[in-house]
């Protein structure tokens, strides 16, 4: 099973992936975390490019996205899905969407058509989506800067609506849940969906 | 002006493009002489990632490639083609093509879309192809070695023969010129056509 937590910078999804790690397991579940960009050693010298390096060209930045998406999907998260594990990921192809598509204003569907070439075309079976307002995110971020999360609020809001539209469209696959909850309310009810599915 | 120049390595693409460079400097032109991969510093660094780190998934790898060409062009080519320079192009989308797609065996038509997406569409007026067989290419080579000049014979023979292909199906944008061939007889070769077009 392959489930993708996204939402907002700030939404509480480490926090939400070692929960749900923790309890899957407790029950005897081969469960392996990672993350996107930078979930292999390719992709940290591409995620070095992408957050901290100088201004990238917006066609440039989608593609190496889908460059350390492609690497990470085929030396780790199908390796660990065809031994049966599952796989808890922090941020996937809506992401890109959400950020390139929506954020940077290139098409949603170009981007999203590159990350499934990438990715020969795997989908998550559940995505967790963690919805957050642009200034809960900010205040919830803390110190820590890099360029993507120094955009301003606008930006924000562009992106979550993304998300939520994404949401609305196949919403058999998601769970959207409201980031201002608890983190152990949250927990509960990502726990009782990923059961039940 | 754009004019791109192919061929597998050892073809003698860097001599030609200096010789060509120094005639149209000569008859007054502005010229830009650039390469790909790594003709800018982000591309440097995605260079780097891609000739000498690991073993890079082949999506992740063409990513990379079309990546680097898109902020090429876009912080490069096109501002140098928009002032009236003529630019002078170490390898282009064809060497994707030829490279990603005959060599390691992905759709080439794939690749070539990827390519024109990263750059919104822009073809050379003319591509130069060197070409040059396997054998001559080793022996030209010399002895440094990155991880595609160190593949065997047999992977040069598919890529050779993918550019082939790719200059008769659009004989007018390409001139193909014997790489054996003497350098000056070559550079008259190539002079001849530029002023021409």
């Amino acid at each position: 099973m392959f489930i993708a937590f996204e939402g907002g910078d700030g939404a509480g999804k480490t926090t939400q992936i070692e929960l749900l790690r923790a309890q899957l397991v407790d029950g005897g579940q081969d469960v392996v975390v990672t993350h996107e960009p930078g979930g292999t050693d390719l992709g940290v010298g591409i995620r070095q490019l992408l957050l901290h390096g100088d201004e990238v060209a917006p066609r440039a930045e989608a593609l190496l996205f889908a460059a350390d998406r492609a690497h990470h999907v085929a030396t780790v998260v199908r390796p660990a899905l065809e031994r049966g594990a599952v796989v808890l990921q922090d941020r996937y192809i809506d992401s890109s969407v959400a950020y390139q598509g929506a954020g940077r204003e290139l098409d949603p569907i170009e981007i999203k058509r590159l990350s499934l070439w990438a990715t020969q075309d795997l989908l998550p079976d559940l995505t967790v989506l963690l919805d957050v307002t642009p200034a809960d995110g900010r205040s919830r971020r803390g110190d820590v800067h890099d360029r993507l999360e120094s955009e301003e609020d606008d930006f924000h809001a562009r992106v979550r609506e993304h998300y939520l539209q994404l949401a609305a469209a196949d919403s058999g696959r998601y769970l959207v849940v409201d980031a201002g909850l608890p983190r152990e309310e949250i927990a509960a009810i990502v726990a009782e969906r990923v059961i039940r599915s």
